[in-house]
This record gives structure tokens, sequence and C-alpha cells, in this order.
């Protein structure tokens, strides 16, 4: 069950989203971002058919979001750690949980997201960083730039 | 080809992604926040099958994403307009695309984001509106919030 690849349509969005547009994928990555490692902790944390986390982390090796390594405490097992790559994804982590807070039927953020150095519940919002603009404020375009190929 | 539904999960990126976690249904997203509103464009736009441009459209306006309305010019169609719960999807759709800018095999951004009131390029970066820190300077945790059902 091989859906549609979006590698070679010239949009950075469908690229992400050939990568990490799949809801199981984001949640192993969500596991991954808040420090699970072990296949048998990632099946428990969110009830996963085990042949679909398989597939899936190894879809997120091979994309370079996850390192697998050899457990040091069962060498017949793997662990699994987010690379800088899949660090990186957390603007979109955030996005969709504020997205699914304001939007979903939950009525109460099921989690808040804290500054580990100060313990503090942490605010995010996108702002422009040339005027510190909230972007909520602004009216987005785009602009298609021109190909560099050939 | 039902997948798994996520909407019983407590956690507002699995609600989310319940909605919009299908690779194509972001980019249906992308075009209707970027003005397109009839099916033809939809479908030219991005190269989408029909059956699936179909399903899409009708998921999103099932979940109140987008307003489906009679078109003006030809009473047999209709128009797709993004609606607030869908503009407000503009965090997940800019961090996406400057994920895929930075980490796919793209070499130049496909896409600059202008702010349409002054014709200027846009750099979104996500803070902490408390302390104007940007995120990927923090350390993030989450703290799981206890139910108050019952």
């Amino acid at each position: 069950m091989r859906r549609t690849s979006f590698d070679t349509m010239r949009c950075s969005i469908a690229q992400a989203l050939d990568v990490v547009g799949d809801p199981w994928t984001l949640l192993v990555v969500r596991e991954a971002f808040f420090g699970t490692t072990r296949f048998d902790d990632f099946q428990r944390n969110l009830s996963i058919p085990r042949a679909t986390l398989s597939s899936r982390l190894s879809s997120l090796v091979e994309h370079g979001v996850l390192d697998r390594s050899d457990d040091p405490d069962d060498r017949r097992r793997h662990t699994y750690t987010i690379t800088t790559k899949g660090r990186a994804l957390d603007s979109v982590m955030v996005a969709l949980l504020q997205w699914g807070d304001a939007w979903s039927d939950i009525t109460e953020p099921p989690v808040t997201l804290l500054d580990l150095d100060s313990d503090q519940p942490i605010e995010p919002i996108y702002v422009d960083a040339r005027s510190g603009t909230p972007l909520g404020e602004l009216r987005i375009g785009r602009r298609i730039n021109p190909t560099t190929d050939g």
C-alpha cells in the first residue's frame, strides 16, 4: 500500500509531507522527540500495530529523522534516537498541537509544553523575525521562485 | 481504504492529524489558503487524481476546514473557500515549508512567503511569547494534564 510519492513535486511542503505526511509517522516522531527510544515503548505509548511501527521506524531511519543503534542492554534489539533533522520537526509538532488544542473537540489541552530549564510553560507563537509581527496578523502570499536548474 | 482514526486519542497532535494527516489533504489546504476555489483548478495545480481530490474536499468540508458553496458562474458546480479554522493551519504549512526548505534535497526554496501589505518576504520563526526566545533555543518538555472528565 505505497502511496503517491511527492518527492518530485517542486514544493517544500510536498517534500516534507513525503517524509512525515502520515499520521502514525508524526506520532512516532513525537514520541522520539520526548525521549522514547525502544520499540516496545513506542508500541505501548502509541498503541500502534507492530508491523506499522516497524515500517514507520524504518522509513524515518531511511530519511535521516531517526538514528538506529544497537541496544546496549540487549544486542538483539535496537534503539532509535531523534537526529538534528528530526528535532527540527519541533515547529511542525507545535503547530499541529496548537491547532488541535484550538480546533478539535478536546475541551482542555491534554499537554502543556514546558521550558525544561525554567520548568515554566511556553507559549509558542509564529512571528515574522524581521518585524516581530505575529503571522496571524499578516496577509500572507507566496512568490514562486524561478528554477536555477540547467 | 479507511485508515485508523485518531480522534479518540487524547492528544491534540493526533486530533489534528486525524483531520489533516494525509499528504494530499494538506496540499489541498495549501491551494485553498492561496486562493484556489474551483475543483478543476485544484486538480490542475496539484495533478491530483479526481477521485482523490473529491474525497479530500468532502472530508475538509465535513471537518469545517473548507466551506462549500454553489459556483455563481455555474450552478452545477461548487466553490471551496477556506474557513477561519482552515486559515489557522497557516502555522502547520509554514512549519512544513521551512522544514522542507531546510532538509529536503531541494537546493533553492521554490517559494518565498510574502507580507502582501508590504510585498516584502517574511521570515517566520517560532518564539516563546513570554520571553521572545526562539523555540529552537529551548529544551522543550511536556506535562500531561489531568483529565477533567467526570
